[in-house]
């Protein structure tokens, strides 16, 4: 089976994550200024998660420019992928809400672990399938980014019971390490 | 006619559905974990709905990776299981807001029912296009999983009336006769 | 240009204007088969309104598949039809709501009437490129079905205000008349 | 990289933004052809939108069409200007029901400038990989029309907040310009 269809099902579901991410930006009712500073939390997490949502999107694309049979296993990592990412709006609209409140915090952190559980196990269920001496496999590696992603996740998660904001920087770090693209797969793809 | 746009407008009416029951799940006013308890049934629900459509994807993908030719027909049938797929959403809200009383969980029932007479009557539509000798209908044979399904529901809907539990089970365990996607369409197509 | 994107950007905007609509089905509060029936008028205007987007997609799909090449005037001539097509939402909840009452149903009426208008245009607009003597100008002919919509739709806009229910069975009527797909085009394809 | 999965991602992106915006357009719970009265400014500041989104993604397309490869670097800059296209939404419905009050239509100017800034960040993003002498440089030339629109919103902005109206009338300015699909790319290529 190719990968057509499934790129372009998990581009139809992550586009509509990242858009209806923004209507929880309530339009305010008057028309002042001063009426777009309560929504500042909620539009800060809403580029938190657009952020990652782009990031998943992005290493997605790289991941299966690189891949080039997929199974019915496969499908299925993907849908329990996408399932993770569903829940993001729910979570960036919580926290936002309540301006980085504890639970809510820990409760994002959470969805991002479990996200990114997910991500790993997509791309170990391809690796099984592609081989071992595949671009992929040489392209991931030891994946020393995605496990200290993990890490970085599960320290954030219960920082965030007590100290909110350590947790929201955790949660930036890890965008940041992965904003630039998954160059391991560009480096491979290239030196071929 | 080529496939192509049928599978691209059936992805991305699926992608949406999908997506917008998520909706659903509406964000808690306050930041205390108790808060989301009684979102419990309703994300039960979701999760329920969720496998449910990555059923019906996988396998609509599966069945249009062995279909070469469409008709007019067959686009009103692909249709007509979009309709009572876009009412996914509305029965799992219901059902899950309700905490799985009767006639919500007997709704949902016949919800699911419709669109698995609609996924058949697609299916016999490409085959009638397809000839009887066609990949496809070699892999759906009898199609006992596809009649059993509908038996199953036939059960469920009644049964969610007095004890709605049994059709919560019923309807879980038709999922996970499906959950493994349609191995018949894999294995007929490694064998040619 | 190619037709791809066209198609792919109008795919992802009808699939979603078919798939909101389903949200004007408010889920009722409490769980008893008698809180369905103040939805009926509202479930009877989607179901309307799905078999016309429906119509609306398989026909833009049987077009597009017979046209080659595609302009600028072409892709906004596409966007102009996308823009009525994307009020058919609120006028089918406003009708629905408010049952079928004679303001809505005419706004109805004149929304189809306007989309009508700019499907007729777009297919000008095509047939202006591909020539007098392409696929899709011998396929449409003197266009005497959308002609007789077009008609239709100038009765029962009218008609609405006073007898809403004609005007109801007028668009029924233009739906059924359109529900078999542009044979025409699937001809002309064949014979070629 | 090839083009294809940044179109299909960007067209998702864009058909949910353009067909959300819709929502905002809420359904009067009357059947009076005066309740429709004070939804004016809303539908007005809609089709002001709708126009300018169908402007991005055309020109978007006429961008892509003409280019080979993406970067990752590439893929970020489109995702910053669906960032902030994803933002229209938010200030077109603030704008429109506070009947384009100075704040909120300044607002949507700020916006309107950071996705043409996206734009244009993009636009360069690409050239620096496709090279100078390029068919989408020479396409560009010296932007003359990106820089206009872009001075154009600077004015526009301060200028909303004493006077909306002159904002209102830059910004329907700037969407006449564009509304002319890029005829520069479509000249190159049809140059060659």
């Amino acid at each position: 089976m190719s990968t057509t269809r499934l790129e372009a099902f998990s581009d139809g579901v992550i586009a509509i994550i990242i858009t209806i991410m923004v209507l929880e930006l309530r339009v305010p009712h008057d028309a002042e200024l001063a009426s777009l500073r309560p929504l500042l939390p909620v539009a800060g997490s809403y580029v938190l998660s657009f952020v990652y949502l782009g990031i998943y999107w992005n290493n997605h694309h790289h991941m299966l420019h690189v891949t080039k049979r997929v199974s019915g296993g496969v499908l299925w990592a993907n849908l329990h992928l996408l399932f993770w990412l569903s829940l993001v709006p729910f979570v960036t609209a919580w926290m936002g809400e309540n301006h980085f409140a504890p639970v809510p915090t820990a409760a994002y952190g959470v969805v991002l672990l479990l996200a990114a559980a997910a991500y790993t196990l997509l791309q170990h269920s391809i690796i099984s399938i592609e081989g071992r001496d595949s671009l992929l496999a040489a392209a991931v590696g030891r994946d020393r980014k995605g496990r200290l992603s993990l890490v970085l996740y599960v320290i954030a998660i219960p920082a965030a019971l007590f100290w909110p904001w350590i947790a929201g920087a955790l949660y930036t770090g890890v965008a940041i390490l992965w904003l630039v693209p998954d160059r391991r797969i560009e480096r491979v793809v290239s030196s071929t």
